[in-house]
């Protein structure tokens, strides 16, 4: 089983990066054994080209376990000598999802059905958007709507007031669903491990503007669309996933960005799943999806 | 191109089906040449194993073109020799579509989304369950929301009411977009090659209740799902349209009905879209979609 | 990195089976640290429905490791206690292969490819045969064939002649590439967990003779073919490994076979990768693919 | 019916590129009924971006019809009109085919098989190489293998010596197999339209050299491969077909090189088929497959 849709108490994420070495297996399984905990999944990678080991693992406490601070505390001692970056959180926790869109809202639409529905376990803190398109979608579904309309003049403002929503909402992550303004590079810095993009191509094909009007005009036989998180080289961020379609002659652009939203939506609301769950390592300018 | 999605004044769609024989395009071409008309699409199948033909023509008249009225009503001299069943009706008429719903509102919302956003070029005249449950998200849409609840007791009552209400609204094809009551025979007659239905397998495995639990049982590695005209016989009718994804060992009942339903709504608003488009004839138990 | 395809001395798989508990990688991944073993690559499951755990770790010796005997002969005092079934073999032996082949012979000319140019890592100990046609094809790859001519009379007697093969040849692994004749159950049973058939169709659906044939009178829009283990339920083994490829109603029955014969090649292809690299573990009538 | 496998006599497939303009259809279809040919398959396409249009029909003469010689001499005074570039030949000719191919010979292997069993409707006439490797597997398939080696200083002079071959042996269509030596833009030009290559990438994703590596570098969640006409611009001729398939972290580059292979195999062997059966008209950059 994936990550269950249901709540269970006591359940815990744990994610580790490291330098590879003999024995990294064995002292976190065995801290976990030590402490009463059952692991209900675990996923380890170490890739032979960075020498980097990844790992993630989803445990419950049992009556015997000591508490979570405890838990956390003492992890500490093991993570010490393998140089480890890791995070333990509770498996209910939902991060708090900042979502921006300009005028076409399929993505943002797909994504506020599965919050809604329970099927994507996030907290939607608010919209924000240069057009005011959206707003009565959102507010039937009781979330705030920004409205920041932005012009040449107003670009770097308009894109603080995004940061500082970001901010006062407490986002965890921010998503672009077919947001259509490219931020800043201080934006990107400042957001960095916590803003996925949609880019409506089959990345590394295709970046920049009207993917779809390129794709047409390479006569391509297969589109897709690529959720990646944010940096400041454009459209070059860790890819986390990907989905594509067979186009033909017959297609023109309309055709292809009708094909598109389909893969769009599917591939973004994956990539925010398996962000919202911990699944997604960075290494170095890839990712690690367990 | 494929169909266009903005209307064109004076585009018409024609059909045929008919026994395959010679100078069946030479006629058809013929005739829409004689009247001046641009043929903007065309697609033909002669079927070796029923040796019978079908054709899908889209075709737009010019200024020096007879009316459509004439038009029509001289292709029936074209038409008779060959016994086509032949239908011409403007591409700028959209079908009205009554869409039935249970519990699980995961198609209903994307095709209502599609609607909405002029990417389906459908006329939902309503929306019928046997739950209040997608009361609301109808309504913010601004369609008619028929309840209409059923027991064990009421069951051919209530398909009477659907079926009346397939009339009053006078709906060319009704969607069963996860309905989860099992038509009655007589309904299925009544609504035969109108009616289209989303099952959630890759049919024929896997009919009848509970597909995603059956294939997890059975331990497929790819799952799917299927859009089809509901027949008597209970998801054998004629399949439109179908797509899978792959699935591991990983994944419960539960991620494979998550997985699944992103199929579904693709399924589902591709076939709804063909049919909407003409695109789809019957070929005895099968389908011919252009 | 999947598994190497070039060698590497004292790398080791072991595979372990056992009801899931609490420390069980703790437990597997401390002994391997103890030995001062390296993990390459480690996957485990422990799958929800059955309670079951399943791992698969590839690791290799270091200088400071003990001889591969006592590593083995050590393990068992970790795996007593916990009921594992488990198997630790050297990374570089290749399992016997026998391949058996009727008339069609793409399936063992995509195999004999592989295995000639070095893709897959096993030793095939001879090919039999109902038919003589692969004779030369064989011949020319410096494998012994095995012309073993059936007729309803003599099939018991054949099938005991392909057994004795088996056993002559010391064939851990039996593929059906495409042979046509069914076994016996007491065949299947001699061969259980170590006989691979390629079906030609996306199992469950058509089971049986002529699956394209039922395939394009049932009118699908999409064809696979299926790898599994074969038991004495035709065509009802446990699935290893499946692919599928769209279709449309242009294409006839010669036209699916076409399509079907690169799905089989793969299919089978990696289904007999995955079992060489001890990637499959049977989980009931089901498999866990790591 | 895709194109018959098995030939039929008096079989003839018709190609056509022109101005889109009103009749074209009913001119040829009205040509082919009055001289008494049945029309097994066509297909039809008008570019709205180009305003050009094109067509490829499948006839078979009737007891009733004149002489193939006649067809197409009268065929003239139709095409003239409207400006066809046209062109009617049996479907029984199989087109000569030099395959070219360097040290990777799956490929090769992959379309020597598919001829050698009558799945591919090709002469092959030759195999060139700059390698002597796949020597003996070309001579078990009773084929010509030209052996010409290429260092730095005899490129110009070795790249004449494979022009000449595909003179000598009258190649209708030379394939690129895995040909490792970029063709001259004199050479490209010389070969213009009759020569396919295979890259193994989704391009327009890493042209040029080591596309998996780039691939893995770039952290794709896909990979592909894509056969298309050479041109002088490298790894950007008109596209043709392409194919793709899930990677994910756990594959590095051999992984990918593996993976690819099937990818490259399916690929070309389909673009060599279209091309086979005159079902790719080249419009401007890019393709229409029919």
């Amino acid at each position: 089983m994936l990550f269950p849709i249901m709540s269970v108490p006591d359940r815990y994420i744990l994610t580790i990066t490291c330098p590879d070495t003999t024995g990294l297996v064995a002292a976190v399984a065995g801290y976990l054994r030590d402490q009463a905990c059952f692991i209900d999944e675990s996923s380890q990678f170490g890739d032979p080209a960075t020498m980097r080991f990844f790992m993630r693992a989803v445990f419950t406490r049992s009556a015997k376990s000591p508490g979570i601070d405890a838990i956390k505390a003492n992890f500490a001692n093991i993570a010490a000598p393998f140089e480890m970056k890791w995070e333990i959180i509770s498996a209910n926790i939902k991060p708090k999802v900042l979502i921006a869109v300009s005028k076409f809202g399929h993505c943002l639409n797909d994504l506020l059905h599965r919050w809604h529905t329970g099927q994507l376990a996030i907290d939607v803190v608010g919209v924000v958007s240069n057009h005011d398109d959206m707003r009565s979608l959102v507010a039937w579904h009781g979330i705030p709507y920004h409205f920041l309309p932005v012009t040449a003049d107003t670009k770097a403002k308009q894109e603080q007031q995004v940061l500082k929503l970001v901010e006062d909402t407490k986002a965890d992550l921010t998503v672009l669903a077919r947001y259509m303004q490219v931020l800043s590079p201080d934006a990107c810095q400042a957001l960095s491990g916590r803003c996925i993009n949609i880019h409506h191509s089959f990345l590394p094909s295709f970046k920049g503007a009207r993917p779809y009007q390129q794709a047409f005009e390479r006569g391509v036989k297969i589109i897709g669309a690529t959720a990646h998180y944010v940096t400041s080289s454009l459209d070059e961020g860790p890819i986390i996933e990907q989905a594509v379609e067979r186009v033909d002659h017959t297609q023109g652009v309309a055709d292809m960005v009708a094909v598109g939203r389909d893969l769009e939506n599917v591939v973004l609301a994956r990539a925010v799943r398996y962000h919202a769950e911990r699944r997604v390592l960075l290494n170095g300018t890839k990712t690690v999806v367990f």
